[in-house]
């Protein structure tokens, strides 16, 4: 089987998309984009870095697609389209087939258009760019838009992705696994709470590590309290069992959103989130002081030197 | 040093562009675009496939965004900004450097903005997403649209960098291996010949092979004349020597531009062409035959089965 042939049968996707006007197929592929800013994102989705040899190819589909939509989600944006490099050791169609059920499902589920990609012999390995739409006049949800007195939301819970990287053959980990191979991007919530919370970044590191980013580019400090972070039933066992906050709190994948709003809007966001099924925790206060400090029941908690994943591996 | 401050350094660009809001370090970069369409395109470039262990960094950079940069001048589309994911073994601060510049110096001879990216740890690649926009009413340059007697044109001369690869020791062919480490995307060119020409693609698989697939999705015919192709004198040597059309045509990465255009619009493009320095020259006809037939000084010339480069050899 052919180049030509390949993107044919497995990357001709019936997913349309108003944003889209002719797709994959030319040098390029043409969008009708409204006046608005747009938002656009690139991710790297690596075997070795981000996924191991032998993970489902509908997984890894879905989870390249799911981590782009939540930086999108993140900047409170609409998707639109994406564009698809994958780079594959060999034409094994069993795989092809499978990942691109992966991708067709959830770009079908957001109303996303494949509008390019290209393939080549490699290593496998998946670089998604998205782009989406920030309609209307409020501003997007920038990291560096926090502001003193903001409270700090998180949607969800945090740290079922580690905790399932952690211990891949414990049993009663399921739900956790389903939070590592197939995260669900808090795509709606995300372009809900754009004009009602002032800054936002998706947890991809961590949620301590993240937030830590989003302060530091805001030029803010913040008050976390380590028993307000929302934790699932077998993180909150696994954390009391240890008597350590660090192992899952330093695991990033979780693909929930972190978010600063005013207080006058927080009973706002609980509403969205109550509307849109998303559960929405109170962490801690932006202050004015310098970087991020954890307390446990009020009792300062010193903060770990590696709070979550560097790619490099820090040095 | 961690990837913030990788990013920082090497990956701050300073080339301004309109349309680029808010660049790199948020989830995503924020565009404003024109309310004209807009083209996007992916390429892969990964060492193995399209470049050896050794290559120059520099040169890397270069050919990473040219290749991108030239997906948009088959369309006809003015650049505007890219996003980088970067795939290194690990942090080589000398082939970072050089990379960087490679990239930027490409980057701000067009204008075009770097809008985000990605890091990652693996085999060396690159995967480079560009968008570039169609500005006033003429249709974009698509593969599909060439029409029944459309003159068949080819900028610049081809095969050159297919030499090139062919014999890396070899002496004399300077001008070949700048072709094939430092292509020049003809992107005032294809952006000069919308709304005058009906079709282009441009050429990365060998000339033959690309206007063999514009002729496919436009479900037309060409007969083209052998003698025609334009071909520095070094090509033309070899040529000669080996008395083989195929094994300098059959090679690609040239990133010159197959068009085609009513005969009326013929003295216009070659009137562009003149100011711009683009040399232009005439191959062949569209006609509503099937395929691709080739003649060499009106003799009917059989064509070859391996027209050109694919990334999974076929099977």
């Amino acid at each position: 089987m052919d180049e030509d042939t390949l993107i044919q049968r497995y990357f001709s996707f019936d997913a349309d998309s108003p944003g889209l006007i002719q797709g994959p197929g030319d040098d390029a592929a043409l969008l009708a984009l409204p006046p608005e800013a747009c938002a656009i994102s690139t991710d790297l989705f690596l075997q070795g870095a981000h996924f191991d040899p032998g993970d489902d190819p509908a997984d890894l589909g879905h989870k390249a697609l799911a981590v782009n939509l939540s930086d999108l989600a993140a900047m409170g944006a609409t998707p639109v389209c994406f564009t698809l490099g994958l780079v594959m050791p060999r034409i094994d169609e069993g795989w092809i087939a499978g990942f691109s059920e992966g991708v067709k499902g959830l770009a079908r589920e957001y109303g996303v258009a494949l509008a390019g990609g290209d393939l080549s012999r490699g290593e496998l390995g998946v670089c998604i760019t998205v782009i989406g739409t920030l309609e209307g006049d409020a501003p997007a949800l920038r990291r560096d838009a926090a502001m003193v007195g903001d409270r700090i939301g998180v949607t969800g819970t945090v740290g079922d992705a580690a905790l399932a990287r952690l211990y891949p053959d414990r049993s009663g980990l399921e739900s956790c696994r389903e939070r590592l191979y197939r995260p669900q991007p808090r795509v709606e919530f995300g372009c809900a709470i754009r004009g009602h919370a002032h800054a936002a970044i998706d947890i991809s590191d961590g949620v301590l590590k993240d937030l830590g980013r989003l302060l530091k580019v805001s030029g803010k400090g913040a008050s976390v309290e380590l028993t307000g972070i929302p934790l699932s039933e077998p993180v909150t066992e696994e954390r009391t069992r240890s008597g350590d906050w660090f192992s899952v709190l330093g695991g990033g994948e979780d693909y929930e959103l972190v978010f600063t709003a005013p207080e006058s809007e927080w009973e706002n966001i609980q509403g969205i989130g109550h509307r849109l099924g998303v559960p929405i925790s109170s962490i801690g206060i932006v202050d004015g002081d310098d970087g991020l400090r954890l307390t446990e029941k009020g009792e300062s908690v010193p903060l770990p030197s590696q709070l979550g994943y560097d790619h490099f591996g820090g040095a």
